[in-house]
C-alpha cells in the first residue's frame, strides 16, 4: 500500500528486526514500530500494534525467524527446543486467531527438518517471507478478480477495515477498490465508520486517504439513506468466517447493511480467501458470536486540539452496554463471494 | 421526569426566571441553567442548552413572559412594541423549529388583546404556563395510549432521544415506555447510541437510568443483530415530520431500523402528536433532508478520567464526511403511529 507516496507492507523483516505499522496510533500518527526480538514481536501482537488475522499471522512467522536467528547454542536439539518455546510464546498472544497458529507452524515445520541450525536459521527467514509474500499475492488476486465487478464512475460502500492494514498488503474488501483505482477507474467509496471500534473511520478512511481514493466517512446509520437514494452501486465487505452454506460472519452491522442492500437491489459482495471457509460450520448458526467488553462502546479514542491521544467516556456513568462484535449474514442476502481463484455465486448454496 | 428521585420538567418559570436542564452538559453533569431575562433565554435556545422542538417552544413562550414582566414603560403601545421586539429576538434563534414560532405567537396573540399592560403581564405568565402544561399533557396521553401496546416482559428498542428532555415532560417515544414502567410492567430497553450526535447514548440512556428503567446502550450496527435474535419485541421512535401518506422523517438511521424490523416481523411504531403531520408534504419525497456539518461525525464529546469534558477528533485529518441528519421511512415499514387522540394504523394510507 502507498503511504506518503512510498510503498509499504503492514509487517516486514529486515536484518534481525521486524517492522510493523503501529496501528495503535492510526489514524492520528504514522509510526513504524521496530521489534528487536520475538518477545517484542509477541508483545506487539498482544497489544494490537498489529491486528487483522493475516497480518498477525505474518508477524508470528517473522517472530519465529527472529527467534531462530538469535539462537547461539551449539546443537540442533537445543535449537529445536528454543524455537518450540518461541512458538508457544508467540501463539499465546491472541488465542483465537487461526492464521497465527497456521503461520507459526508453517515456518516451524519447514525449518525443523534441517540437520544443522545454520541452514535452519536461513530457512526461517526464507519461509517467513514466503508466508508474507503468499498472503500479499493472495490479496492482490482477490483485487484483480473483484476489480472486474467494478465499473467506471461507481460508488462503493464498505464496512469495517478489510484493508491492507489487516493483511500483509492490498487487503480483502479494499483490494478490488485499490486495483480499480490503480486501473484509473473513477470510483467513490462510502466508508461506514463502523461503531463501536471505528475501524472504518480510523483505518479504512486512512488507507484510502493515503492512496488518494475519493471517499467520505458516513455514520453507520446513514448507509441505508445513501442506498435508498441510489447513490451506492455496490457493497464489498470482508469476512471473519464463512459457513459451508455461504452464511457469512463479519463485523457487527454487516447483516444490517446486507438486508438494506437486498431491499434496495444493490449487489452485496464478500471478499475473502478460501481459507475463511470453515468446514466445521454447516450454517451461520454454528458460528459462535463473541460478546466483547462494553467499554468499547462506552469509551472512545481520538486526539484533542493539541494532538494528544485521549480516551473519553461518552455515556452516562450508570448505563451499561451490550456489545456483540460480529453478526451472521445469511447467504440469501449476499450476491457473491470474491476469492483468489474464482467468483462464487451464492445461488449455488 | 424523575431525576435524582425528584420530579422535573425540561423547562419551567418561577418569579422572573426561566429554568432549563442544561443539555449541553448531559449525561456528564446535571445542572439547572437559570436565565434572568429573554435575551438570556434566547441564547440558551441558540446554544442548545435546550433542544427538541416542543422544549424549545416552551422556552420561547417563557421568554415572551420574561420580556413582558420586564416592561417598565407607561403605555400599552410601547408594551406591544417591546414584546414584538422580544418575539423577534426569540424567533431568530433556531430559524427552522416550527414549535418555537407557534409557541411564541400563541402567548403573544393572547396578551396583545389586553387594554392595559399590567393585565398583559399577568396573562403572559399564565399562557406560557398553559403552553407548557398542554405540551406535557399531550405527551402523557401519548404515553397512556402507547402503554396499551406494551406487554409485560417485553424488550423495546428505541432510536435517538424522543424523551422528556426533548419535550416539556414525558417525551413522545419514551412516554409509553415511562408509563409502562410506572404501571410496574417489567420492560427492557435497547438504546441505539444514535450516531453521529449520540442522543441515544447520552440523553435517552441518562433519562432511563434516572428512572431506573432497565436498559443497555447498543451500537446502531447491533440493532439488526438483536432483532434477528428475536430479542426485540417492538420498536418505538419519535418523528420530526410526517407526510400525509404516512411517510415519516426522523433521525438518520430510523429507515435502517424500520427495514430490519419489517424483515424480522417486529412491530415498528412512531409516537408523535398530530402537529407533527405536515399538510404541505404529500409524501416523504416532499420533506427536505438537512445535511449537517461533517464535524458532527469527525469529532466527539465526552469526559476524560478527570471528569473534564473534552472534544476529540476520531478520523484522519485528510478525510471528510457526509452527514445527512434525517431520513424518510416509507409508511409501509411502519406498523402504526401513536398520538394523543388515536392510534393510526398505517394501512389506511
Amino acid at each position: 500500500m502507498f503511504i506518503n507516496n512510498k510503498n509499504y507492507r503492514t509487517v516486514w523483516m529486515q536484518d534481525n528486526y521486524v517492522y510493523l505499522i503501529n496501528q495503535q496510533l492510526l489514524p492520528h500518527k504514522f509510526e513504524i514500530y521496530q521489534s528487536k526480538n520475538h518477545i517484542d514481536t509477541a508483545n506487539a501482537i498482544k497489544t494490537m500494534i498489529v491486528r487483522g488475522a493475516p497480518a498477525i499471522g505474518a508477524a508470528g512467522a517473522f517472530g519465529i525467524a527472529q527467534a531462530a536467528l538469535k539462537f547461539n547454542g551449539d546443537n540442533i536439539e537445543n535449537f529445536k527446543n528454543h524455537v518450540e518455546k518461541a512458538a508457544n510464546i508467540l501463539k499465546s498472544t491472541r488465542p483465537t486467531a487461526n492464521d497465527l497458529f497456521y503461520a507459526i507452524d508453517f515456518v516451524k515445520n519447514k525449518i525443523m527438518n534441517n540437520l544443522n541450525f545454520e541452514d535452519a536459521k536461513k530457512d526461517s527467514v526464507k519461509y517467513a517471507n514466503e508466508y508474507a509474500d503468499w498472503n500479499a499475492e493472495l490479496c492482490r488476486k482477490i483485487g484483480e478478480h473483484g476489480n472486474k465487478l467494478i465499473k467506471n464512475n461507481q460508488n462503493i460502500l464498505t464496512h469495517c477495515n478489510a484493508g491492507a492494514l489487516a493483511c500483509v498488503d492490498f487487503g480483502t474488501a479494499l483490494s478490488p477498490i485499490r486495483i480499480a483505482h490503480y486501473n484509473k477507474k473513477n470510483i467513490f467509496v462510502y466508508v461506514d465508520e463502523t461503531r463501536p471500534r471505528n475501524q472504518g473511520a480510523s483505518l479504512t478512511a486512512w488507507e484510502l486517504a493515503q492512496e488518494r481514493i475519493s471517499h467520505a466517512i458516513i455514520a453507520d446509520n446513514a448507509a441505508g439513506f445513501f442506498m435508498k437514494k441510489k447513490e451506492v452501486d455496490m457493497i464489498i465487505v470482508g469476512a471473519d468466517r464463512i459457513a459451508m452454506n455461504g452464511d457469512v460472519a463479519n463485523k457487527i452491522g454487516t447483516y444490517e447493511k446486507a438486508v438494506l442492500a437486498k431491499e434496495n437491489n444493490i449487489p452485496f459482495y464478500v471478499a475473502a480467501p478460501l481459507s475463511t471457509f470453515d468446514i466445521n460450520s454447516k450454517t451461520g448458526e454454528d458460528i459462535p458470536i463473541e460478546e466483547r467488553s462494553e467499554d468499547e462502546l462506552l469509551y472512545i479514542h481520538g486526539i484533542d486540539e493539541n494532538k494528544i491521544i485521549r480516551k473519553i467516556r461518552i455515556a452516562p456513568e450508570e448505563s451499561h452496554a451490550k456489545n456483540p462484535a460480529f453478526d451472521v449474514t445469511s447467504a440469501r442476502y449476499i450476491t457473491g463471494i470474491i476469492n483468489l481463484i474464482s467468483f462464487i455465486n451464492t445461488n449455488i448454496f
